[in-house]
């Protein structure tokens, strides 16, 4: 590794804009940005995927590998890449830093508390809890009805047993009522920051925070408890971007982390607007499959910051392709050419839907070891049908000299210059039909229904005023429907709205369909339990 | 401020052995522990003070100062003192890095995330509750007993909904229990952490924890988890000292903040081992009145750990006298010589307390502007009587020029080198003999009561093995007694032991007397309304 002194002078970042984090992690102070105001921005590349699979699309690894096969080849590029969260790391999922030969580092101290934001996220989300139940305790001066608090308190951890809470019991330590926490990625605070433009406007989302209802049934916000300042406090730090590197030392920009159901899954605005101004590529990454991660990117986080994409890049495998062609999950190491060609229909779906936000499309196939020649060929064979580039990676095994074709292909369709992004709906739709909308021509799906409560809710929203924002549907990552079971490329399906709600701050209308998570549990045998720490500070089993 | 790479040059650090968190402050790797094991001790001197009052008695500050003036006389002095907590920050109290000139900077930093050691225990203490409920949850091998689980989870938050709750509400996020949150400095991993000598002994710890009973009414221990590497790989770079400075660059490890209740209340071992290696004197505090912090520091912490005190400074001020004689709590600044004298038990009481210790005492008489020299001859000539040197301290007015004669003092008193540790009490006796050599011996009470469930308690521990361990009381810091109105030096009292808790990660008993808040709650107005952030990330409010 160098030191991040050496990476940040490599990015064009002057020591006095650096604040370091030990040896290898540093946060970049937010005046370099205002410095850089009049250099022109670099362009901004899109990493997203079919739906995924048990075996794991590689995403972040290709963005990481992607981005250090661009500098191989001459073009100045940044990556920015999400933070982990603790609670996947110690439950399931294990680390997010890529893997193989393209990697960010230090991969444990990444995956670990890093520079704390998660931390100081959960701390601002739970202030304001606290601040509620004493405004009620103190007196309830703005008549908050305790039944109708929809502000949950938020955790870092994989807890089920905190899902559904009764808080406030015993005497003295009211007000009793129904609550519970959220996994703090899921948490708004997490949303507002990662789309917040600076500490002002942070400021002014923290304060738009619907946190419930007062007893006539008009909506209290965050500002009406006087917590914003002393939350923003508590975000002061997190809010500057982390800059880290690869293995190659390309600089990537870690920062922030909300989910990609009930929120928009991309890293922060911040780190993508200063990434703009070093790099003359920033490769950037959204949550899930690209029917969510894509469609939030282009539709929530694009659309709010003007920010115009200039390309996309669909990763896809092999492997996932046989899958959701039907075969089983288990003989995915084998060929399989029926399967794979069964599957192509969800490939083709996402690729289309991609060009409708009018970018570019380059598929990055991701290699693994048992893939077959003509495992790739038959997927060249259908990209060159639908008229994309498509490129064989080996980053994981090779690093930037495993992704040099797709580097090149990339930066060739992007001298082309053909990107006119535009949103896939206008906001001025009635929300029912911005759903629709995203509903029919990016899910394939034929109509949608909404549950009483549901339909209710969105009436609600556009009496209140909420109407005109856009909507961030939390929908099964695994199919385009919301039936996580449907593979492939399913057509003529219904999808079923079960609830909505508002994120204010963040700027959106969350849709469900279905049972979402927002907290999840841990597994029969939690990844804590592989866990060891060696005398010398040495980790097993964490990645 | 000093670049902390200079702060820690000019204390010995070398810059291998330095992990910087911004550019002021910095952890410590423990290789220079190890490094320096060769290397004499220096002389450590316990910094505590008479009952509380709300005046403030000014302990930290007058640590910090002192540390300053020894090294302004050419002694080189490293302070170590406690890590703030953000629950009292944002509710009532305010920051915790002294004050006037007379502080360790940067204060705002230390007072909010500082190096995220607090959120890393959050997160270990709740990794531990998480893994709790979903052993039940996964089938319950280990037969443990829902309603008998006595771990807690943790929040560094005052929020008192959050004191009694109940868990795991809804269809499959069982099990259903009563259970509750302490704010992390309560958490008995903040206990354990400040005790450990390192990473080895920290695990141990860990390990011995008891969460719970199983259905048989046996303790269940935090090792048959297996969460404890995990809760390792979680602490390990909070178990590492901070190096920060004071206003007159003196260097400061401010490391762990356990409650000065429930647990021992002083900062953590290595970082006291790691100053002791640093400085030819340490000077460290411990919370609350001498009574307590004191007690528990030589009882508990230089028990544990065989280190063997050389002094104690005991802090006054003429207001915290006149409270504890009966004058108005707003009247402290006008000159009352009656109030004074008759509050000059709760000093003598003190002194011949940590007397009993075999540790020679001076006595630092902390400086108000509102003071009169009257009132500063009353008590210089009441520590005469007493046999015991005193000094007045002008550190927050002067920084080191005003605590200079306080320095001579220590100076003189640590190389008179009359000092000869012993603990109060033999660990052999039963707890029923601790708990009352502390009352009659150092509270000056007369006999102590049990409730039928704390007697029983008592009883459990001895059968189970664990009445070989110290105890630590948990009482009202504000009284000898365990009333908070009975100020002075109350004689013939009896206190009522509430309810016995086994910290036996930590190694210690906690014996409660009354109602003792593990959680706290917000006031009417937290300080957390008064806040401000301005665009530029200038804090209004906090300190």
């Amino acid at each position: 590794m160098k030191s991040i002194y050496e990476i940040a002078a490599d990015a064009g970042i002057r020591e006095e804009h650096l604040e370091p984090y030990g040896k290898y992690k540093a946060k970049i102070d937010p005046a370099l940005l205002e410095e850089l105001q009049g250099r022109p921005d670099g362009r901004l590349v899109l990493v997203t995927a079919v739906n995924p699979t048990p075996a794991g699309e590689g995403k972040t690894l290709t963005t990481i590998g992607l981005a250090q096969s661009l500098n191989a080849i001459g073009r100045r590029t940044v990556a920015a890449l999400r933070e982990p969260s603790l609670g996947p790391v110690f439950g399931m999922k294990g680390g997010a830093t890529g893997g193989g030969r393209a990697q960010i580092v230090p991969e444990e101290e990444i995956n670990l508390h890093f520079t704390g934001d998660l931390h100081a996220i959960t701390s601002a989300n739970n202030l304001l809890s606290a601040m509620i139940d004493n405004h009620i305790y103190q007196g309830n001066a703005l008549q908050l009805d305790p039944a109708r608090i929809v502000w949950k308190r938020a955790l870092d951890m994989n807890d089920r047993g905190l899902r559904s809470i009764v808080t406030g019991l015993g005497p003295g330590n009211g007000p009793v009522r129904e609550s519970g926490f959220l996994i703090t990625s899921a948490s708004e605070v997490m949303a507002v920051l990662c789309l917040s433009e600076n500490l002002e406007d942070l400021k002014r989302r923290l304060g738009q925070i619907l946190i419930g209802y007062d007893v006539k049934g008009l909506p209290v916000t965050a500002d009406k408890l006087k917590a914003v300042e002393a939350m923003a406090v508590l975000l002061k730090e997190a809010i500057k971007p982390n800059l880290v590197q690869t293995l190659e030392g390309t600089p990537v920009l870690v920062h922030g982390g909300p989910f990609a159901n009930i929120a928009h899954g991309c890293s922060s605005l911040i780190a993508t607007r200063t990434a703009l101004k070093l790099g003359d590529i920033v490769v950037t990454e959204a949550g899930f499959g690209a029917e969510l991660g894509a469609e939030k990117f282009f539709d929530i986080k694009c659309r709010q910051s003007g920010l115009k994409p200039s390309a996309a890049v669909l990763v896809v495998t092999a492997k996932a392709l046989k899958y959701n062609g039907g075969a089983a999950k288990d003989r995915l190491g084998t060929e399989d050419l029926d399967s794979l060609k069964r599957g192509m229909g969800n490939l083709r779906r996402h690729v289309r839907n991609l060009q409708k936000f009018g970018v570019p499309v380059l598929v990055a196939i991701n290699h693994f070891a048992t893939d077959t020649d003509a495992e790739m060929e038959a997927i060249r064979e259908e990209c060159a049908a639908l008229g994309v580039p498509a490129e064989v990676s080996k980053v994981f095994a090779l690093g930037s000299e495993g992704g040099k074709q797709l580097a090149y292909a990339l930066a060739g369709l992007l001298e082309e210059g053909q990107a006119d992004f535009r949103p896939l709906y206008d906001t001025s739709l009635d929300l029912k039909s911005k759903i629709e909308t995203i509903v029919k021509d990016i899910y394939g799906g034929e109509a949608v229904t909404y549950s009483p409560s549901a339909s209710r809710a969105l009436a609600q929203m556009e009496k209140l005023g909420y109407g005109g924002l856009p909507v961030c549907m939390a929908k099964t990552p695994y199919s385009f429907t919301d039936q996580p079971a449907l593979l492939g490329a399913p057509e003529g399906f219904t999808v079923s709205v079960s609830g909505v709600s508002l994120s204010a701050g963040a700027g959106f209308i969350v849709v469900e369909t279905g049972n979402t998570m927002r907290m999840p549990g841990l597994p029969k045998v939690p990844a804590a339990e592989r866990m060891a720490l060696g005398g010398d500070g040495q980790i097993e089993g964490l990645l």
